[in-house]
């Protein structure tokens, strides 16, 4: 490989990286500490910069460069860093280069007219006030699809493509529709079980008794508060300007403390990938992990590790610190129990384990019918609660609770939404390969000995960022593609047991 | 003049003053929020930046485009918009046109690894640590003062007309040796006199009561909590992305609460005059004024309103309701006098109003020998520990407050610090001019009354940003140059009376 290029590539993707960054940070500031006047001016600065990123992205002497040094990797090992740099940036700047930047620019103005009328219309629980916006949005998509192009016919895997290559609808409807009467089955027979009490998980926690746990909670998993914080926002998310710098944030409710813990435990998760990528990476373009991947690390923890019953075994007596007093005679079970209550309801970021997945195949097929013109943008209101009543027996009583609870639609084309599921059921992949190779893992949850298990990830998941495709790290962390069948055997015995049926 | 130019020009200053907002984010989040484990890759990320921005300044293009608009500026007015952002650009190309971006960039990467070792130095009060760093600073300043150039044989002159406009060596070391003998003749007839009580000012004052007095008194003399933020840091600062978003700092003694408050009131200042730039001139190249007349306003609210008669005497009920019990019985008159107790002291930020001017002198002095080759960096402790026991009789116990005190020689070239003084004597005269256009200044102080004060002072100073030199703003606001004389008599009459001299 002529290594003159090879080191051209990587100051031009270390001034990405390092420009993506100042982004990053203000996208963080945005939702965290800045002043509300500051609002106009700082989407100006964010689209200014935005459009600069672009622009260097696409640069044709990048093109060039990267199309020459792709043309040289073949005797390369497939898995070094400079193959896999080189793959994936040539990768990535084939489908940016296809979106020219006006049209980015564009869909960004339209999302910040949108992304307020959206706010408005959720509080006035009125789709009317967002509709027009949406179907702007879409119209805009649909043109998108067709700039970046699609060889299966549907516009709709342009975009899903776009947030994790490889994914196309066929694929996800066909592990879907696996998953989707089993899904249905399970709920239908922990509706006819005896509920679980979470009476535990109520009553009185202020903010910072519940911001101190979390802070421990996530530092015994590996979460490092030198290379991170945690503050509160309206929505809990992760912000990571370098693997050095890695923010998370939740919000509280002072009547149910498992509400922000348990959004601490899931951010940690994506927190700790972010923080344990390989330092050789950062600046490299493969950086960041595909979706579904980085949903896996965040579910596992907060799921698959975080509700297990060896972790309430740890967790209990750090809760009962700091809620001092409060949770005095509860049992393990009592809190495993109440952590893993199952309850069809109306809101996907506050919905158990077990429904979940119906939220999500709900949005999925709603956003491919949309884009494929099925589904008209107008209908979508009945649409989505014809589908929760048929899913979950729910009906939304207002748009608010329903159509218009996410703010995914109004921000980024779609195609999102699938990758919380397909993160979901990886975890339960890594789970099982994980209980295989480290037999002890229980044993270590319960003591609180988290440093194997989230070295373990670090091996098979974290250190690797973005050089692998989703199937890529699937087939090297657990030997076998994506699959549904450990998530589903997972759901089944936990909630097996926890129902008795 | 030619308007297809002259747009994208404000284009390209535009691009500028974004890309700007960013690094001044990420420098304000360094030193309030960032966790500590993400210095370095901050200082990558910000060199890149800082790189970018030269680049961008120095751009040949940028430069064709300023010399054709600067010779088409002849028949506008002076004092407009267009010819000032012509005029102002054109002359801070020219400076910057002569530094090569690696050199900036290797300058900031420099800074983003001694500004932490400054910190660890002055925590552990140990100047060897900071030595290495600072010695490496020095020569890079020297460096860049031989590629800016200086006519006057003075390298120094290079750094200082960076910072404001026309200063030099010569021009301060006349002001300063008229000032001197004056300064040290007043600090010499206050010891002599009966010391000032102060023992109002300290007690027990929790972070939060002086948190929410500092924000009270912030907000009523004009700071936009809209557009702004008070935090905590190391050194109180202002930061401002723009003039909708200008963020301020502060450090809290619980023991001393004159400390914390009178540094919000600088700060206020400065964030008063960052947030009421004249919006037109946000992203034009000249929002940001020269650094005297930025420490005209701070050192204005801060001392010749913060440290009034008539502002104690509105004060006095607002600081009694926040420190519960702890002020009762206490007059205007005793306040009034503890806020002016002069006592030559070891730390500039904590000066009274006649010995600062002390403590710039000595900076000014020792700056001056270091960038001219006659200190070395390893003799600056005792250089300061001689001069701080000639001028004001006190010898530091310890380089922690000694010359490890400050910030700036940890991250700025040199040449900021008798700025600091030139903006306390222009307080003193832009004070007499108010008096004289508005007799019923000080009975507004004393009711409260502020918005006309700040409204004079945007009209005369806040809202011009860069527009004006400092001599040319100080025509404009009083009908004279800068001068000395108002700020000696204010002083003299002032610690006059207070020490019935």
């Amino acid at each position: 490989m002529d290594m003159q290029k090879y080191n051209e590539l990587k100051m031009r993707m270390a001034r990405l990286a390092d420009l993506g960054a100042a982004t990053g940070l203000m996208a963080w500031d945005q939702q965290v500490f800045m002043p509300p006047g500051a609002a106009e001016t700082r989407a100006r600065q964010m689209a200014t910069i935005g459009g600069m990123l672009h622009e260097m992205g696409i640069d044709p002497a990048l093109g060039t460069l990267l199309e020459a040094l792709n043309g040289q990797i073949g005797d390369l090992d497939y898995d070094s860093d400079e193959a896999s740099i080189v793959r994936v940036n040539w990768r990535d700047y084939q489908k940016a280069v296809r979106i020219p930047p006006e049209k980015v620019a564009a869909f960004f103005g339209a999302v910040g007219i949108a992304r307020p009328a959206w706010a408005e219309a959720r509080a006035k629980s009125d789709f009317s006030l967002f509709q027009p916006h949406l179907e702007r949005l879409v119209d805009m998509q649909i043109e998108l699809a067709e700039l970046i192009g699609y060889e299966s016919g549907n516009p709709y895997d342009a975009l899903l493509d776009f947030y994790e290559t490889g994914l196309t609808y066929e694929l996800i409807s066909g592990v879907f529709s696996a998953v989707k009467p089993q899904l249905v089955e399970l709920i239908h027979a922990i509706s006819q079980a005896r509920q679980v009490d979470d009476g535990v998980l109520h009553g009185s926690f202020p903010q910072d008794e519940q911001l101190a746990l979390g802070r421990t909670v996530a530092g015994a998993l590996g979460y490092s508060f030198n290379h991170g914080r945690l503050d509160l926002s309206v929505h809990p998310f992760t912000s990571a300007s370098s693997h050095a710098d890695v923010r998370i944030t939740t919000r509280i409710d002072e009547t149910f403390w498992a509400s922000s813990l348990m959004s601490v435990i899931h951010e940690a998760g994506h927190g700790i990938h972010a923080q344990r990528l390989d330092p050789n990476l950062y600046g490299s373009g493969v950086s960041a992990p595909g979706l579904s991947v980085g949903e896996s690390q965040s579910r596992f923890y907060e799921n698959v590790l975080g509700r297990s019953r060896a972790f309430c075994a740890w967790l209990l007596p750090r809760a009962q610190e700091a809620f001092r007093g409060r949770l005095d005679g509860v049992s393990v079970e009592t809190l495993y129990r109440a952590l893993n209550r199952v309850q069809p309801s109306l809101i996907r970021v506050e919905a158990d384990e077990v429904t979940y997945g119906m939220h999500i195949m709900l949005r999925f097929e709603l956003e491919n019918a949309v884009i494929n013109g099925q589904v008209k943008v107008a209908d979508l209101p009945q649409e989505w609660d014809a589908r929760m009543e048929q899913y979950l027996g729910v009906v939304p009583p207002d748009d608010a609770q329903g159509v218009l609870q996410d703010i995914h639609w109004s921000q980024s084309p779609m195609g999102y939404f699938p990758t919380y599921l397909l993160g979901s059921m990886f975890a339960a992949q890594l789970w099982d390969t994980m209980q295989v190779e480290r037999p002890g893992t229980r044993a270590e949850i319960e003591a609180g000995q988290f440093e194997g298990i989230t070295a373990w990830l670090t091996d098979k998941i974290h250190r690797h960022g973005g050089k692998f495709t989703f199937p890529e790290i699937a087939e090297r962390a657990t030997g076998h593609p994506p699959t549904s069948e450990p998530y589903i055997a997972y759901l089944r015995a936990k909630y097996g047991e926890v129902y008795g049926l």
